[in-house]
């Protein structure tokens, strides 16, 4: 289904490769196929992915939420992940693969079909790699890209066109760095993907403010990003002013987040599109940050927090708390101001919404 | 009056060359010239275009706003586009060209005095272009501009220094790329203006969450870019999970505006600086969202409806309705929010507004 | 303390070099130290900067604020800036210079041992610049930077790689354009800092808006910037639609910010990350702008005048006042509305904050 010009589809796989992802049980028409059945299941090639609506005989699909149940009793999928206690929803004839996490075991499926850009270790003559450069085995580093002194960049990595990687830099294994991003003083981690236009490592907002004028502090930190960290197009993240800027493991950053000196974000973090984290703010493992929302310099959100979009946090926030508004309060008396608020203005009734 | 080093004046003009770029009627003293004394106006030559305060006898300027009528009444402006109902406000010796849509017809005569930058048909030879690449006619292809594999693009384009186009992206006519933009998996139409910076095409946000860790989810989508679109600088627009990211004939997005994957975006929008729009949502035909506004995911904004600054929606809004504020609604009822609000706490007087 | 990798340090000085960048007293032990003594305090070397906690007896360091005076007491910095009301809480063997800006000194000593990037006078083969391109003495111009016709740079300048200086753009001296910034129709002056990714003199978002499309309105007008400006990563200022907009002398701004057409911004000013500007709104000298606030177009916010992080300011800001919220208002009515709406949603006890 996908535009070919962009997506090289690399299938058709079996579904015994495709059941290899995951632990599955293959069941049809009721029935967990055993012996002989579950053989020439195996046998059985599969063709794409595709959502239930569009999914063909040759086609592979998921059902996770039970809210697509008739979507999925009428699916015309020839395969599809899904749920034991879905089972009896699915379609007469279709090849079930039942697991705990369908989307999940979908996801690691269609990266199957259609990897992450693959590098073809091949560097381009019009690429400028200074002579002191370390470049690992079967990268591919595109044209314009230009490598400053004493980098090292370990196997499998792509540099997209026109990226910037400044001296010194260090970069892990299978790291993708997308086109026209510029990088300094940052050392990254493996199985990274920093996208296009991202700007790493430039000095932070530091100033010893007064009437003569603003004195500019130099700023002697680092930017430390652990493995499989994503970072989306157009973000920033300032290098640390002594101590280093940290992005742990596995946190997802979407795109035109900034984020400032000396800030650690925790393991498995998601922050999405046009966050802003001030200095020296801390966050645990596995929060949660909504879009648009704003942190305050020097406070500390504990693992497991959540932060409603557009959220203007000011303090520290509990583990696992939900929070939202600003000054962000508990998310429940977030609601309860909105709702007050809006009793309070609804006196009258209002006659037209349009103005 | 404007620079010349950036901005070469096309012109003289002859007043009947601007008369020819939109219907008016020329008037001169409270009368409408017909015959003789029509054609000799129309053979005075036009030099230069200018606010009415700063216009001279050469210049041509305009009038839309009564409230600026002193201004017109002593400007020195040789020629001025006006209403009809201005005529008699305006200065004894001015050339009135007479049109419902001063300010319009003001922006068509500046754009040929002032185009926007010209293709001049030169491809530089530090340009790096894959060999499998068409490239149209009469086009400009800047220094260090990197241009992949099987990439399409019309005649009379301009792709500005530094700037990425990746595989397979198509272009149509007459369009500009800015430098230093990025773009990848998109097809973009004719007369469409990209500024510099601006990232297009990268993949989407989307993740299949675990403790286990977030798997990324391919995006398996495009972006298609409609005619006359303009896109500003820094902007970042992700493409689709499956279905495209769509942007519609006409509209028109400032800078540093994050785009979520599978959003569809109707023709003529109007969409300013620093919005962020989640996955999925909708907007219909000539919105208007205010600056730093946030739109939710999977929603619909129907068309004409307008939207406040740095307001946060969360749910769909009708047709050409107008709504602000965070949860937004009906921006009557935000306004008497904020009256409520100040009330309740004006009890005491407020002695002083510095602290 | 600092990863050689990306900082050398340009140490050690002796005493007598840092005392000379500002007038300090040297005290010791509660005594200043005068003749003999002096002399030979003067001639110690100073091998680092660094802070209290982590300083050692080589390394020099700084107290400002008496909330760390513990810290200062039990450091083991050799070497300290302080302010004379802390000398009694100073340790035994440390060397003290005593200063009414402990902080500022700090900084420039710091920058002395650590100085932003210096330019090495050299230009890369693999720069792409103009003939008629005028480049002062001892530049580094790095490789992939495109330089257009008639562009004019002082001496000392930095040009970092891919970066893009568009046709007639001017530079000062000491300035250092980030890597893929992108530059155009602006007049830049000395010791101005523009970091990687921003893009300056994109025309500005100004349209004749009409049922029959958008017309674009050519934009005249450049971007002026004054000596001693810092511009931080991914920024964005359009460039004026007749007049210009105009940074002023010393002002600092923060990363991913907008700034639009026909804005003025003072001296001094300070301008943190993702504020938006709307067009032709002016700032007075050291404004003070928190982060994600943003400005309404045409609007005046006097010198002296602070807006709190997130507000939506609507309206003009009198000299000196502080302002918060949205629509924006003098602080102590921001947080008195705060304290209302919670104690409003406050009636029944809230028995968790986690949900």
């Amino acid at each position: 289904m996908a535009d070919s010009r962009f997506f090289p589809n690399q299938g058709p796989f079996s579904l015994a490769q495709l059941s290899a992802l995951a632990p599955v049980e293959i069941w049809c028409a009721g029935q967990m196929l055993v012996g002989k059945d579950l053989e020439s299941a195996m046998e059985q090639m599969v063709y794409d992915v595709a959502p239930l609506d569009r999914a063909e005989e040759k086609h592979i699909s998921f059902i996770d939420n039970p809210k697509y149940q008739d979507l999925f009793s009428h699916s015309k999928a020839g395969f599809c992940f899904t749920r034991s206690k879905l089972i009896e929803k699915a379609p007469p004839n279709t090849l079930l693969l039942v697991t705990a996490d369908p989307y999940r075991h979908y996801a690691l499926t269609a990266q199957k079909f259609y990897p992450h850009k693959v590098a073809h270790a091949s560097i381009s003559p019009h690429a400028i790699i200074d002579s002191s450069a370390k470049i690992g085995a079967n990268c591919t580093i595109e044209a314009g890209v230009v490598i400053g002194a004493h980098v090292e960049i370990g196997d499998n990595c792509i540099i997209s066109a026109n990226a910037v990687i400044a001296d010194g830099v260090s970069i892990g294994h299978h790291t993708h760095i997308g086109a026209n991003a510029s990088i300094s003083h940052s050392i990254i981690g493996s199985n990274v993907i920093i996208h296009r236009g991202v700007n790493i490592g430039q000095d932070g907002f530091g100033f010893a403010m007064g009437r003569a004028g603003h004195v500019k502090v130099p700023q002697l930190g680092r930017v430390v990003i652990e493995d499989d960290v994503e970072i989306g197009a157009g973000t920033c993240i300032d290098r640390g002013s002594g101590p280093d800027t940290l992005i742990g493991q596995g946190s997802k950053i979407d795109n035109l987040v900034q984020i400032g000196h000396n800030v650690h974000i925790g393991k498995s973090c998601v922050i999405t599109a046009q966050v802003g984290i001030a200095g020296s703010t801390r966050l645990g493992d596995s929060v949660v940050l909504g879009g648009q929302a704003g942190l305050s310099g020097h406070i500390k959100i504990a693992s497991g927090a959540k932060v409603a979009a557009k959220s203007g946090v000011i303090a520290d926030i509990p583990a696992g708390a939900s929070y939202g508004g600003y000054p962000a309060v508990p998310i429940i008396d977030w609601h309860r101001q909105s709702v007050v608020l809006a009793k309070l203005t609804k006196r009258k009734p209002n006659p037209t919404e349009a103005s």
